[in-house]
């Protein structure tokens, strides 16, 4: 097998694309100048924020419902999720006119919660002592439930047509934007990420793509080294949607296709989501931040005159907000 | 005279677009499908979040700077601002290799003092034991400073100049968006409102202009009641880019032009500015909500299917967060 062989095909990708375009936004790529100089870079910020539901998660929860029967559709659909995956299958269900049944921890973000709840998903709650689940746990919830409803699951990264979904963000980028040196996602369960590098591996064999991670939460980066899945434990990060391990799918595509895996600091995290923020005037989440903390830290190897991020999403808890790290770019 | 006479020429307002073109941003015309629906109209936000500096001032600096000669522009130039308005003259002074001297008050917002010295303008801090300088404050320093350093003295808003290249902010969301009913601005001092009339008077008369301020500092919706400039004193709204009164330029404008002027209260700014940071993802300050929390409180006369709004701005200090309201638009 040649490292690259192993990732969705592109033709998936286009289809999931064809399937799911009526249904989510084109997100929009900004630019800009003083991060540019900050960075000494050229940066396509790849804006999911501005996604419907607020994340990335909408592209593989279209492409899953919409890649089923009408007579599987109808049973609804169950999902696990610490949020963005919750609404936006929420939003899918709605959208197909399906129920959707979600497994969510007891400690997601209020804001998400609410999403959920005005998009008309059930929310069933995970069991964990108030902790973060382990992913056993989220799956083990999701699975009861399809066992009660019949409802069809969904894994909310560990799934091909989740995957595919996600890779369309990619697609869209690198259609708009070809020649980038560097596409930086961030991973927690690895959908987002398999699905960049599985889009980069057919469109932009030129194109380094570097998973960024939260240290606190540096299960990719130890499964990188190792070469084996190593699940992550209450991993306590502010980028609540990274908390997850990688999968038996995302794992092995992240393995033969990304070129590095980098882990950022807390601070750095706060202080690029802050950056953002006052700079690029957009709402983003912390673990939309992830990969700009990466560049923040200058934790990318060598250099790159043009960089893509993909900015994940922007659901954020506004009642708790941290304290805000000074910056100091300049 | 007829009502729509006392106006800037449209003329003048296509040259200075011109004029600063090659320095600004076109920005974005964004739409929310949820704030859609929960304001039941159509609704063009024009983001001057997303211009240079953070804000509209840069239109009206930089036709004040682009309209001297150049004998004229090297002794430099000379503004009052509580913030916007100092770091937008900062930046056209920088851009034409010339001095800025901004006079303001100390409690300006941090970040847009900031601004300032990123930009590499020179302040002098208006006395005013603390309070909110007054007008007469405000231009007696920028005066002192003026006959000691023989800059070019251009008025925040009460400067044909000015108001010329405010009014071009309205001139790009009339021509991508011709057919609206109304079109909200903020309004302090009035430089961007009269900018705003002037252009609607020209190219679209069955559009009605609404002036939006705080109650806290209504000066203008008490001077357009009176039809005379009836001046603020110690306006205590969050809104810090809209405590100046109106001046003797930009009333006359606003009052044949207008169709009305309305308050909002300080509760509905910080919920608008929460509502369209959690909805649309982007960050404004409190000036720019004041016309989203007149829609929020339903202080515009009549019905409207489609409507334009002026988000002026996107400058605010994290650092210094006030605690958010509750938000209940559903």
């Amino acid at each position: 097998m040649t490292g690259r062989s192993i990732a969705i095909p592109v033709e998936e990708i286009r289809v999931a694309h064809a399937r799911i375009e009526p249904y989510i936004h084109r997100t929009p790529i900004l630019t800009s100048e003083t991060l540019d100089a900050a960075f000494g870079s050229r940066i396509f910020f790849k804006c999911e924020n501005f996604q419907k539901s607020g994340a990335f998660k909408v592209r593989g929860a279209f492409n899953a419902l919409l890649s089923l029967s009408r007579e599987d559709a109808a049973r609804g659909i169950v999902t696990s999720s610490s949020g963005n995956q919750a609404a936006a299958v929420s939003l899918a269900a709605r959208a197909r006119g399906v129920s959707a049944y979600i497994a969510m921890p007891k400690i997601a973000v209020a804001s998400k919660v609410a999403a959920v709840q005005r998009y008309g998903g059930n929310i069933v709650w995970v069991e964990s002592n108030n902790r973060i689940p382990t992913s056993e746990e989220y799956d083990a919830t999701a699975l009861a439930i399809q066992e009660e409803t019949g409802a069809n699951l969904v894994h909310p990264y560990d799934d091909l047509r989740t995957i595919a979904g996600q890779a369309t963000c990619a697609l869209e980028l690198l259609e708009e934007v070809p020649d980038i040196d560097y596409l930086l996602a961030p991973v927690g369960g690895g959908g987002l990420l398999s699905g960049t590098c599985s889009t980069a591996a057919a469109l932009a064999t030129g194109t380094k793509v570097v998973g960024c991670e939260p240290e606190k939460a540096d299960d990719a980066w130890r499964s990188f080294q190792e070469g084996t899945i190593v699940p992550q434990i209450d991993p306590q990060t502010i980028a609540d949607g990274l908390r997850t391990s990688l999968g038996e799918y995302t794992f092995p595509i992240i393995a033969a296709n990304v070129s590095e895996i980098v882990t950022v600091s807390e601070d750095a995290i706060l202080r690029s989501m802050r950056l953002v923020w006052e700079t690029m005037k957009i709402v983003i989440e912390p673990s939309a931040a992830v990969p700009v903390a990466a560049l923040l830290e200058k934790k990318i190897s060598g250099h790159a005159d043009r960089i893509g991020v993909i900015l994940s999403g922007g659901n954020v808890d506004l009642d708790s907000l941290p304290d805000w790290p000074e910056l100091s770019t300049e």
